[in-house]
């Protein structure tokens, strides 16, 4: 039997050996890192060598870094009304519309309070748009804008959108969390002033992630878990130390790779499209003209389900996915679809692939032979069905 | 050199080599657990193999356990405003004035909303002051007590606080994290709806939890995690899998062996406050008359300083607590000692002792010899400063 292929390291990335390590090198320390005595502090110690790696990955220092459960949680944490009661200035938040589900949730805003602003067909964030929203509202406003998207792979234009916050006194999150490792992620030269970063997207395990601020000038939300006095205040109990030392290895490992790994995997993305389109002329690849992730693809055959072709894919030995893992179950068109223009028909058909570091030429030439197979057979149940 | 004695265990309990084993089992696992694909289903697995764990440690439901990043998530996630607009019922908490700060906090009430119910000079929650205010007030109440004091671990009347809570028709809210492994803590003889357990506080990896209800008609709180659907809804985010592994193997080995180590607890307890009292006759034993946790002792050498006694044992290589591990760096004196009306000078004293499975009596005989060099130190430290 041939090994499993994975293309699905958009949902889920692989762990990295370093975290792995670091993960082992954490696991046996009893001591909770508050604790003042030898046990306490060698825990502490992980999590302050995490946090300064984490830090690094995105140019920031340990200081504006609060560890969270994950990208989930640090997106909700980070979209907080940011004005206070003694102002007065009603508070508002901006997205784009094809945010991830944790960031269009509004985190605590009231809905009323949160604005969709819309996508072009190219799948980047309407920049006039946003000008004139920005234009019309009062001070306090966040926007909320992610650096690529997690199904199309489209990259933002978040520089572009730094500026036109900034211009007006708005701040500007963003949600990072597919792009370490990937492409540059400095939070400086994005100009975001408050970055969400997750560990199992870039080979840590899953249940870590952290929303990192630009400068200690940058206001801090006001926490979601209370009690103790963890992570300065900013996000209350015992730390996820095993999560947390894995995260850090992977920061390490990602910020040092990357770079080096990035035309490969533009190669390959090369590579893969092009076996697509040899085997299935009419597939539609999307955001093909944009700037997108050098390790994803999404794409449909015109008439066919993504459902079963993932189930297909899955019983020939290989893990994709129709759209975000975190909405699967729900068989409704993506959203970032349907905000790009993109009629519902075809976006049921659209298929994720993405891959990493460890995915190698002959596994891109055998995923295209997969698809061989998997579209024979979905354009073969369409003329069933059409007959 | 010896090795160090870790006498510990309520701020943070060593991994258990049937938690160890199961993170190694699930670190592995590259699939999301919300995707549909092989790797994803495998993740899935593990997280409902634990939740199966979980719910059998307080005799509850799976389908009635949700994940949470650790206890402090649990009791935020517990703690929300009961009654829903369309009622206009005011919602209020009552809490126990020696909960721990994650409770204290309030979770989702306005501070207006929260009310302290004092405790006796035993250290237990004051029934008839809680009765008079449950009477006062009207429907829609939340009450939340602990199970066990995480300072004294003195236990407390839960069974008494669920009869007079649900004859106003309130809710009951347990936080039982020093409770699974050390004594009974069956959802329905507590009478809790809510309850929350913690993984580190028995053997599993720090940065895992549950918030669990006791029947599918025990209301729901509103999320805090916005996003996918995760956890049926009640709490967005990829999984901590190798986190969950770990806890659902510590959760089946701390209801199998917790009855029968139980009374060897007690023993080494009782031992353990012999030795303290011969070394240093004047020691207070605090909660020494009430029904305790058998790990868990907090004693004081009047005149003296715990963060002193805590500095000399763990320079003499015992690790012990003044309080609880997250509020370390305070140097208030314990809000539970407070409660029970001890004077500051003697909460400033109170050291915290506290085991479990793997402590020997050998143990404990070392640690009544660390005993007697700290306190000659703390005593001679005192002569000194006095004269």
């Amino acid at each position: 039997m041939n090994p499993r292929l994975y293309f699905d390291w958009n949902a889920s990335a692989p762990l990295r050996a370093e975290a792995h390590a670091a993960v082992l090198s954490a696991i046996d320390l009893a001591g909770n890192p508050s604790s003042v005595h030898a046990e306490g502090r060698a825990a502490r110690r992980i999590i302050e060598q995490a946090r300064e790696n984490v830090a690094a990955l995105v140019g920031s220092e340990a200081r504006n870094v609060v560890f969270t459960s994950g990208g989930s949680e640090a997106n909700m944490l980070a979209l907080w009304p940011a004005t206070d009661g003694a102002t007065a200035v009603p508070a508002r938040l901006l997205v784009s519309a094809i945010e991830h589900p944790s960031v269009l949730a509004g985190g605590r805003f009231a809905a009323s309070e949160v604005e969709r602003v819309p996508v072009t067909p190219r799948g980047e964030i309407d920049l006039t748009s946003l000008a004139d929203r920005l234009a019309k509202g009062a001070k306090g406003s966040l926007v909320s804008v992610m650096l690529a998207n997690n199904e199309t792979g489209i990259i933002q234009p978040v520089s572009k959108v730094a500026a036109l916050a900034h211009q007006t006194g708005a701040l500007l999150h963003v949600d990072a969390v597919q792009g370490p490792g990937r492409i540059s992620c400095d939070i400086n030269q994005l100009g975001a002033d408050l970055l969400t970063v997750s560990g199992h997207k870039i080979g840590a395990p899953k249940g870590v992630g952290a929303l990192v601020r630009r400068s200690s000038e940058t206001p801090w939300p006001a926490s979601i878990v209370k009690g103790g006095g963890q992570e300065r205040g900013a996000r209350a109990g015992t730390e996820n130390v095993i999560g947390i030392a894995g995260f850090g290895a992977a920061a390490r490992a990602a910020r040092e790779e990357w770079e080096t790994d990035r035309e490969r995997l533009v190669v390959l993305r090369e590579r893969l499209e092009a076996g697509l389109r040899a085997s299935t002329p009419e597939v539609v690849i999307f955001g093909s003209g944009a700037e997108r992730l050098p390790n994803t693809i999404l794409f449909a055959l015109p008439g066919t389900k993504a459902e079963t072709a993932v189930i297909a894919f899955d019983l020939g030995g290989v893990a994709v996915s129709s759209g975000a893992a975190c909405s699967s179950g729900k068989v409704q068109p993506s959203h970032v679809l349907a905000a790009m223009g993109v009629a519902p028909d075809l976006a049921r058909a659209a298929v994720r692939v993405s891959f990493g570091r460890t995915t190698t030429e002959s596994e891109v030439d055998l995923f295209v032979s997969a698809w061989n197979n998997v579209s024979a057979s979905l354009l073969k149940q369409q003329r069933v069905a059409a007959a």
